[in-house]
Formats: structure tokens, C-alpha cells, sequence
């Protein structure tokens, strides 16, 4: 008998699950009906600051697979579509159409990828025309036009995270006055302040004011009813765009309203297929949902599309009478700022405090070559280690090109749960032109070794 | 009572582990001697074919530290002079100076840091002028001098190794037209040969002819008793420089007359602390030691500035009263040919092969950032994976740009004995300037887990 399989949510994980699924199991055994309220498919949300900013083409180049092809493979995908209601006692959802109209449709499988809604807190004025989010292809075309009014001078961001610094990035390559505002201290709060200091400095030397530890309170419209100022609790910024970068929430509220089991971030809990706890037929991945910190053992919302194509597809694997699991994550993100690579994985200091662990840091500077070869990019790399064990906690990195990736280092070794005296000696690939003698992750490796030995001999 | 510490080779492992045991033990603990038969101390040999391409300045710029900062910090530093003989008996050690007075000068400890010599096949006309060694400085500026004359138009490079493929590019970067003559039937005889192939063709690109598959014979000469032309098996190359760049083997003849013990690659056998097998107080480091293969299980001659280091300060460690071992190699290797990356780690095919281990192998392409970001660039990632394990065995990458550091995610998978399966779902860093969705690595992870799994159904 033909099983039908509803997917919530036309992006990463849901159309990933789907296709995967699909792959497993062909139309006669399984049929597959997608619903998406947008009016596009599978498209990269990361991109999206890379397009404003004029650095990629799009909005096609950012669509990974348009709706045709999803038709084309037998998924039965319903652009426009809402779906206002999860049944899960009875197995269905209600949806509505573009035309209004509303229908039942029920499942044998479900698969929840609703992502998540940007944080806009309730203030006045955020949602007049001139404030821009970064979200959907929507938004990145409303910004773009703005920015082609050519009347565009300055430009205030709110929010120093990776989307902020993004937008920052792309504002500056606009040619605009680019000020920055965060209620943290620094900018990129997923970093320690210490490493945070540093995005700071590089941002401040590419010109982009920075006000930072301070609300935002108000946006102040003009005569036409445009956007015209950013108020913080310290100052009024003039702006001729505004753009919000404050993160974003999972988008439960259906999940919520269906009595699934929801956690303190607000996203799906899932067990480890990627199955949501307490039902048997109803499966949700990507931004909706909360994951696993392999290092702090605790649940945590990390809305990366990296993260919901690996969960699409497990799910996927599940359903299509396979089996696969996920098995969380170690907290790694990348970002830049123009050449500014800025990394991090595994915990940062207050993260590893919150999670009972005490540990010891160290900081170094190095280069991303050999000193003496051209182009030898300076970075900072900071290494945090469980007191006693050594285990590796946490690197994070900020620096110039080959910063980034460097991180993967520490992501692997966080996974195999590997001490930093482990570290010290891994063999690392080098040749001038990529590395000094000493990788920089090495020698970090090597202070934080250090310093566990001497914390072990104070006791 | 002051002990004394001598150490024969002034390069990066010898002066490593003296630097490392010097900042553990003050002189009046500790006197350092050490005896290096050239003019200089601490030089980046992998940084020659830069210089001699003209990417980096020379020779400076290589010499990591120089005789007279060694000497500021208090080791008694030997320049010309050469270690004539090891009595390890008494414990002592006979020098010949540059005035060819000869001394015995006795030790409690002992660091063999003699390094590597190049190979050199004993065929008419090796040593004439115009055949250039990538070793030393003095080569370096040998060839410097022979390319500067300006009558040189056409270069031969004999060996496609990582040396070869480096001075390749060095050639080409001095406008020669460049022939790379090579025994093996690719270049790059690290990797497997669907992986040389690639680079082969990439230097076939870059306007370099190979002459693959043919041993060098005899290297004619002109009247004027230079090298004009290589020849081998198949054909005659006319040339207006030769370089070698046939490899080195561990120059331990001085060992091997001591009565130390030799591994099948004529290397020093140590153990984990880097203490000559059977000896209490002879310490080896760097190009002169055989290394475990933490893969195969087996010893391997390595040659690499950054296991001389790190086994330098391990010895150091170990003589100034702390405790240190080195854990192994898992065969990591990156070089490039101009734009064109290269990588390797762990076993290739018929190393696996010879450590009595069955595989199964994946290959793939992908782009080293989101494909839709500028400058996204191919690389071809293989992956090998033990059958019925899914222990991860190798992994092999020809690209462009952002290629070849990835490797470092394959050599820590490596050092931690993980499975394809666990290396599937790495949280790896995703950004669009930075990677695809689905990383290159993991990609290759991913079908090659698929292979492991369709073989154990194929029992």
C-alpha cells in the first residue's frame, strides 16, 4: 500500500528529507506532498549577505534546486501553501492555499521543517519601510532595490552576529557608511570578548563604527515614513538603510500549538534519527529544531543550513526504510569581514562555565604560512582545555585568509573527544605556502598543553 | 655536576631539541655542544624551492635562527666542523674542525640530527655543472647564480615528486620551458595514480611536458663540460639547468658505524620518546629517523621539517627532565604546482595494500566554497576506507585554492582511528566564502561510507 509522506517546510531539511527519501523509495511506495508558504524551494539563506552585498549574482544562483526540479523527481510540492495545523492523533495537517481555500491532508509520515523566524524585538518603528531583514529572497530583493535608489549614504546594522558582520561586510562593499550596533560588548558574541575585541579593532580598521553594549529602543521615521534613524539607549544614528540582524527563533509555533515536545530555546527535540521524542511518525530537522552540543552535553538552537541538509537527509534515510542517526554538533561556525576570517568551535569560556566545566586558555599569534612567504596572514588562535583530563574544549580563531578552516582542526578533534596533549603532535599538513613548521593550531594546542600541566602541578 | 649534552647537525631537529633542553636547563646544569659541518644553523629547506623560484627572498629569510643567536643562548655552536665518528661506548663523539684538527668530545647525552642526503644515481654526468641539488642553501644559490646568467631557456627536473613538482613551478616561474622527467608512470608517486593523473594533467596545463615512466640514464654535457641534456630509456632531453629533485634518504652512515640500529629505510630506530633503540643516552630526531605510521603499523622514513621539530623539542624535553613522546604519523603531505594543490594523508592504495589491509575507495568532486561564491574552486577528494571497519585509511586531494589544508580534517580523523561512518556528520565550518553545504571532505566521507556499507551487504 502506497504511504504518503507531508513535509512542512519547502527548504534545506525538508526538501533534503524528501529527495532522500525519494531516492530510497520510488512514487507507487511512497508519495511525497510538500508544502511551502514562499514562493521558493531550497534556497541558501547564507548567501544571502553575499548577494546584497554584490559579491554573488542572484536570487537564482542561490537556489539550490528550483520547485520544477523537486516535481520533476515525484514531489507533489505546494508553493503558496500554508499549513496552519498539525493533527497528530489523527495523522494530518491542515493547510491553506493561495485561493484561501483550506484542506486536510494526512500523513504516514511527517517531517517538520518550518526553520526559523528572525528575531524583530517590538519596538517602534522596526517595522517601517527602509528596515531590512535578511532572511528570504524577499528581503534580499526589498534591500537591493533600496540600495539602487542611489540616494543611500549610510547604512546602521543591528546586531554584531555572523549575519550582522555579514551585512556589515556587504554595506561596505555598497561604498556606505557602515555603523554598527550591538548590545554586547563586542561584536561576534558567540566568540570570547577577548577574541571579539579583535573582530572589533578589524572591523573598526575597515571603517565601520561600532556602538556597542547598547539596546536598540526606537527607529525614527522620516516625513515619508522611511526609516531615517537608529535610536540605541546612548545615541541616534542617521541611517538611509537599516538592516536586522538579530538572529532568529525556531518557528514552532504549529509544533507548539500541536503539543509536540519543545525545548528551552524554543526548538523541536528529537531523539537521535532525527524522530520527534514521544511520536512515531513525525520527524522534524533544521532550524525548527534543537541539537545536541557534543561538548557541553546540552541541548542548543544553532540554526546553520549545514546542519539541516545533514538532518534532511537522515531523515530522509529513516523513512526511506534505512538508518541513519545524528549524532549533534560541536558548535562550529565560520564568518568573515571582508579579508577578516573569524572562527569557532566547541565552548567558549562562559559556555564551559555554564556547563560545570573549569579549564585553563591559552592565546597565540601566528601565521597562516611559512613567516617568510608572501601573503603570510596573521591570525589568533585561542585554545580552551578541561582542567585535569585536557580535553580540548573549544578554538576559536580570528585572523587573515587560511584563518577559517583551520577551526575544522578542532572540530574533528572535539568529535573524537581528543586532549590537547593529543593535539600537540597531530600530523598536520605543511608546506610553506600553506603553513608554518608549526601550524598555528599547534602551537595554541601547545601553550593550552602547557598550561593544563602547570594547573595539574599547582593542584 | 655538569652534564653535557652534544648534538651532531645544526638543523631543525638537532638545534630544536638543544633550544628546547636549553629554556628546561640552565648552562651550569647543561652544556651544549653542537657540531654542524655547513656555514649555516636552523634553515627551511622546504622553503629552497621558493627562494629559487623567486616567491621568497633568500637566503635569510630561510634561516630560521641564526649561529649567533644559537650561541646568545648559550650552546656552544660549531660551524665546519663535522662529526667523524660516534663512540658510544665511552660516550663521545671525534670532530674534524674546518682547519682539520681533529677532537674527541665526550657526552652524557647525544642528539643525532644528521638528517637526509639527496639521492643521486651514480649515471655519467650527475655531478657536471648545470645539475643542481635542492638541499642546502649553497645549492640554492648555485642554481640561483646558473638561472641569472640569462642564457638559460630550457629547465629539466628529474623526479616527479613533492620536490620535483615544487621546482617545476620554479622553473616556470622563471619563464623556462620546463620538462619534468619522472620513473614513475605519474607524478606525484605519493598519491594513487587515478589521483597523479590529475596533476599531470594540470602541469600538462601549465605548459610543463612530462616524461613519465623512463629512468634517467646519463646526463650529457656540452664542450664546455655542462649539462646539456637529459636522457633516459625513451628519449634525449636538451637542458639548459638539471634539477634533482630525486628524494633523500637519512644520512646516518656515522649510526650505522656506531653499531646503532637501522630500520629497512636506513634510517634510526628510536622509541616513543626519540631514544635510540638499545641506547640510554643517544637521542635521534628529524630527516635521519624512521617514524611510525600510525596507520599501517609500520616504520616509514618521512622526511619533514615539522616532524624534525616536533621530535626536536620532544628530545629536548626529555634531556632537560620532563617527559614527552612522539605518537606517530599518519602520513600527511601538502605541496602545490602554482594554482594547482596537492594533498595526501594516511595510506594510499598500495601502502594499504602492503599493510595487509582490504578497502574500498571513493572519489569526488566538489568546490572548495559555496558554488555560487566567486572563485569557488574544484577539487577532486578521495577517500579510503577499510572494509567490514569503515576505519578511515587514507584521503587524497588535487584542487585549487582551499584544497589542500582540508587534508588536516582527514589527519586528525586519522590520529583518532575514526570511522567514514563518524566523519559523515563532522560539524565542520560552512560558510559560502568558505565551503559548499556539505564540505568537499565530508562529501568524500559520505560515498566512500556508502561503499563500506554495499560491500558488508555483498558480504
Amino acid at each position: 500500500m502506497t504511504e504518503r509522506l507531508v513535509v512542512i517546510g519547502g527548504d534545506a531539511a525538508g526538501m533534503t528529507a524528501a529527495s532522500q527519501a525519494r531516492r530510497r523509495r520510488p512514487a507507487e511506495d511512497l508519495e511525497i506532498v510538500a508544502f511551502e508558504r514562499g514562493r521558493h524551494t531550497s534556497f541558501s539563506a547564507c548567501g544571502i549577505p553575499y548577494w546584497i552585498g554584490g559579491t554573488v549574482s542572484g536570487p537564482e544562483a542561490l537556489i539550490a534546486r528550483t520547485a520544477d526540479e523537486h516535481r520533476a523527481r515525484g514531489i507533489d510540492l505546494r508553493l503558496g501553501t500554508e499549513v496552519t495545523e498539525i493533527d497528530p492523533d489523527r495523522g494530518r495537517v491542515r493547510s491553506r492555499g493561495a485561493d484561501g481555500r483550506e484542506e486536510w491532508t494526512s500523513y504516514d509520515h511527517l517531517v517538520i521543517g518550518t526553520g526559523a523566524v528572525p528575531i524583530r524585538p517590538p519596538i517602534p518603528g522596526i517595522d517601517a519601510p527602509g528596515v531590512y531583514g535578511v532572511q528570504t529572497l524577499d528581503d534580499g530583493e526589498a534591500a537591493l532595490a533600496a540600495l539602487d535608489r542611489g540616494d543611500v549614504r549610510r547604512a546602521v546594522v543591528v546586531g554584531g552576529g555572523y549575519i550582522g558582520v555579514e551585512m556589515a561586510e556587504a554595506m561596505l562593499l555598497h561604498g556606505l557608511e557602515v555603523t554598527l550596533v550591538d548590545r554586547n560588548d563586542q561584536p561576534m558574541n558567540t566568540l570570547d570578548p577577548d577574541m571579539g575585541r579583535l573582530v572589533r579593532k578589524e572591523m573598526e580598521q575597515l571603517g565601520v563604527r561600532i556602538a556597542s553594549g547598547a539596546a536598540v529602543r526606537e527607529v525614527l521615521t522620516g516625513p515619508d515614513g522611511r526609516a531615517r534613524a537608529v535610536v540605541t539607549d546612548e545615541a541616534e544614528h542617521p541611517a538611509d538603510i537599516v538592516v536586522l540582524g538579530l538572529g532568529v527563533r525556531p518557528n514552532t509555533e504549529l509544533a507548539r500549538a500541536a503539543g509536540l515536545p519543545l525545548g528551552a530555546y524554543g526548538g523541536l527535540l528529537t531523539d537521535r534519527a532525527m524522530r520527534v521524542r514521544g511520536t512515531d511518525r513525525v520527524w522534524a530537522g533544521g532550524d525548527c529544531v534543537e541539537v545536541l552540543n557534543l561538548v557541553s552535553r546540552t541541548e542548543q538552537h544553532v540554526p546553520l543550513g549545514t546542519h539541516a541538509n545533514k538532518q534532511g537527509r537522515i531523515i530522509g534515510t529513516n523513512i526511506g526504510g534505512g538508518y541513519a542517526t545524528f549524532p549533534g554538533i560541536v558548535g562550529t561556525a565560520v564568518s568573515k569581514v571582508c579579508a577578516v576570517e573569524i572562527a569557532r568551535t566547541g565552548l567558549k569560556e562562559s559556555q564551559a562555565r555554564a556547563a560545570g566545566l573549569r579549564f585553563v586558555t591559552a592565546t597565540v599569534e601566528s601565521t597562516s604560512r611559512a613567516g617568510y612567504y608572501p601573503d603570510a596572514g596573521l591570525m589568533t588562535v585561542k585554545a580552551i582545555a578541561e582542567r585535569n583530563s585536557g580535553r580540548l574544549l573549544g578554538l576559536q580563531i580570528v585572523g587573515r585568509e587560511g584563518a577559517a578552516k583551520r577551526v575544522d582542526i578542532g572540530a574533528v578533534a572535539l568529535t573524537a573527544g581528543m586532549t590537547v596533549e593529543q593535539m600537540v603532535d597531530l600530523d598536520l599538513g605543511y608546506a610553506p605556502p600553506f603553513s608554518p613548521v608549526w601550524d598555528p593550531v599547534l602551537v595554541a594546542a601547545r601553550k593550552v598543553a602547557d598550561a593544563v600541566a602547570a594547573d595539574r602541578r599547582a593542584g
